[in-house]
């Protein structure tokens, strides 16, 4: 077995208050990440890092995924050119889900459906989308 | 067994671009969200809803969710004052997560941790955590 690549916090103090990084992946291996434009303050995407795409992203500094439906490590805009260069990362309280301050490349564009940031859909008066930028 | 809160979208075309609500809850009910202030653009937190939450949110304009923790509804604000009044509700490209603009109420806080914002740490060049507004 190889080693962790982060460590685990010993108690909620340390998890929440520490200044060791010390993700708590969830039963599948992954925390939830946010990728928010960095100069808009626009959120564009809601995605899922594995331990190893975190410790990509923390050392490039560009924002890599693992992706649920292909079950596999994702370099965000390696097909696309859509690439994330990632300005700040932060953790939340419990150490489950970080926050990235993104500039994306390309287009300028987050979303494989085309537009600029993946919620694109406003949840309106009758509970019915609309597309809205 | 009584009647699903959302519909199940048929294909891809109507998950991305159709006009129902249909989220894409995932093994154990749950769908991301994410709180961002509708007036200063901060990301507060990342929480869980299962479809009675989300319905609550669009239904009542307040922000709930689901603890995975205490297992249980939790309606955001209910003991600390914080409730989040939602500006706006969106969904993402495949439905898997909502964005919420809230207002929080109370201290105008989100965070159990006494911050502002769950993410009040940034990862540093070494990888270690350091606080930060």
């Amino acid at each position: 077995m190889s080693e962790p690549l982060f460590p685990t916090a010993a108690d909620t103090a340390s998890l929440e208050r520490g200044a060791a990084l010390a993700p708590r992946f969830d039963a599948n291996g992954l925390v939830a990440a946010i990728a928010q434009h960095a100069d808009t303050g626009e959120v564009l995407m809601l995605a899922w890092m594995n331990a190893e795409a975190l410790k990509l992203t923390v050392d490039t500094g560009q924002a890599h995924y693992f992706s649920r439906s292909r079950n596999a490590l994702w370099k965000k805009g390696e097909t696309s050119g859509q690439l994330q260069d990632v300005v700040e990362l932060r953790v939340d309280c419990d150490q489950d889900a970080v926050l990235m301050k993104v500039r994306p490349r390309g287009d300028g564009g987050a979303c494989h459906v085309g537009f600029r940031s993946c919620f694109y859909r406003v949840v309106v008066q009758d509970g019915s989308l609309e597309e809205r930028p």
